[in-house]
């Protein structure tokens, strides 16, 4: 399905020890002032002077979180940058750090883990971030990546997910269910290319969803955007299990309710497609799929004038008393309690 | 080997998504004033004011890092902290904050995990830091365990690898040798097991070692000690992967040469006897076994008077100029260069 590019193969054995992770690492230059000490020594140093630290981890598991016979490593790499900053940005925080472990069984040539190391290294660049540190360890079978993200605030910048009130707006950042549908199309191309090795799908049609799946994007711009319009959320999260669990996790910490309109959440043309060919509801898409990294945030409704028309931003529905509970109105007008339904596995995150 | 005396099993998938995670918390209070938030967010907020921010990673694979046959759980996880901690007292900092990602297949069940999770509170506990954020997953495979550590300094008082100077004194805290050769003991009851799961090791004349593999313990007090001394070492670095290895490390990063004496090199007797009953060379288990997490140091001639005859460090060495290179002056006077001899296989680590 995908071309091998790579032909050299280098046994990662054939590497000293630390030989390994001073030729991984050589091409993340530091650029922020915070970095005071990044690779080389026992541990990272880091200056954030006035402001807090924002600390966030994550791990992902081959073959539970990603699947190595469509994702390309480079992307991977990226991808799993992503995953982090995005929980950054979701404290309306900057990014500023991250600290990378991988592990990859020996059947890993050097030229992979390259690969690998240049998706970091181009997420680092384009959200300026800096590499601080990590490790690059053998296993027993599959890649496993952890990633911890570091970022900066100020004190009062900080949004948790607790600070949603009632009549607050609710808000989304760009489209959802893009990245759960182009994991079907990646999906079903993978069972064709099992029975016909020689096809060449086109996946054109496809390329947003697709895209969505494969190369995420932090949303960095949707803070930068806030500062610029002089609005602080109330609360926020970002949006990795889908739409529905997240505002449950809204609620909850902020002991409200909220009703969600099912007409407003937004859809790019692409979805709707792909979700007809694949006979599924696109709000059932919109609502559990996951992996999508926008942002969901709760607005005061003094700041309406801020947002409206917006292209970026979507207001979904509002808060209202906790007694109230969690409802999506459908475009039948229907009044339905949310569920935080979903795909997801097994798979318990503390942040 | 080791009795199993969980007798009650309770299949991971039983719990919720985030009922795992709230449930294995919920013994982790929040002690350290620098932790605004802690787990429960997109993120932990930290605050270390006017001090540096320290981080550092690791991760940890079974079958290359581990072995569950003879390594309890809950000395599993503490263990995992304190190679962590290790990293951060090796900066001559405190360590403050923790994130622990763990991955484990579904052989795992419930309390199996809240064994892992009680050696990592107790190790909280103890060392004062706070559990501020982790994943846990599924993995197709075994276990994995990725840990974060942060600490906080003074800058002025930040120790890194590369502040070494011709003439300093070379000291290390404890005693060295030790963790490896309780792997050996370790290693050897596994064998025995296999053929005879009946057998009744006595472990006892070996309980020293056993416990230096098993539960080591991270040198906080040694940063505390030079503290009350008042010495700054002048570089310093944590003995993971055995004191050759690290002295060179101390070396090339501070463009030293170095002097080490064998015969000043600290074992206890428990080490002496276990090498003489395994036909290993004690010399060589000090110099290339790792997992030991003492702090090896050099520290300027001046501070002589504060730190000699302290029963926790020895002085076994000097540096010297970087033309003269690193050696070892064995006990008949010879002068032998230092490698980075060693048992590790590939394990890079950025740190």
């Amino acid at each position: 399905m995908l071309e091998d590019k790579n032909q050299e193969r280098t046994a990662l054995e054939e590497m000293g020890e630390f030989a390994l992770i001073d030729h991984l690492t050589q091409n993340f230059p530091v650029s922020r002032e915070s970095t005071l000490k990044a690779i080389g020594d026992d541990a990272a140093v880091l200056d954030f002077k006035d402001k807090k630290t924002i600390v966030t981890t994550d791990m992902l598991v081959e073959g539970v979180h990603f699947d190595l016979s469509y994702m390309p490593l480079k992307h991977l790499g990226y991808k799993a940058v992503m995953a982090n900053l995005s929980d950054v940005y979701a404290m309306n925080a900057t990014a500023t750090q991250i600290a990378v472990s991988v592990a990859v069984s020996n059947r890993f040539p050097l030229e992979a883990l390259e690969e690998f190391y240049a998706g970091i290294a181009l997420a680092c660049q384009i959200f300026k971030v800096d590499l601080i540190g990590g490790d690059t360890t053998s296993s027993t079978t599959g890649m496993l990546i952890s990633i911890t993200a570091l970022g900066e605030a100020q004190e009062d910048d900080i949004v948790y997910r607790s600070g949603a009130k009632p009549n607050d707006l609710l808000v989304v950042s760009g489209d959802l269910g893009g990245a759960y549908m182009g994991l079907q199309v990646l999906e079903r191309e993978k069972e064709v290319f099992k029975v016909n090795p020689n096809s060449q799908p086109d996946l054109s049609p496809y390329s947003y969803i697709v895209e969505r799946q494969l190369k995420p994007e932090a949303r960095k711009d949707i803070v930068e955007l806030f500062k610029k319009l002089e609005v602080r959320p109330t609360a926020m999260i970002d949006i990795s299990d889908g739409l529905s669990s997240e505002i449950l996790h809204l609620c909850k910490n902020s002991e409200v309710g909220c009703n969600l309109f099912e007409e407003k959440i937004p859809l790019d043309p692409t979805v709707i497609t792909a979700c007809e060919e694949f006979k599924i509801d696109s709000t059932l898409v919109a609502l559990s799929g996951g992996e999508d990294y926008e942002l969901l945030c709760t607005i005061d409704q003094k700041d309406f004038d801020k947002i409206k028309g917006n292209p970026n931003l979507s207001i979904i529905g509002h808060m209202t008393d906790n007694a109230e509970g969690a409802h999506m109105v459908t475009r039948a007008n229907a009044k339905i309690p949310l569920k935080a339904q979903g795909w997801t596995s097994f798979d318990a995150s503390s942040q």
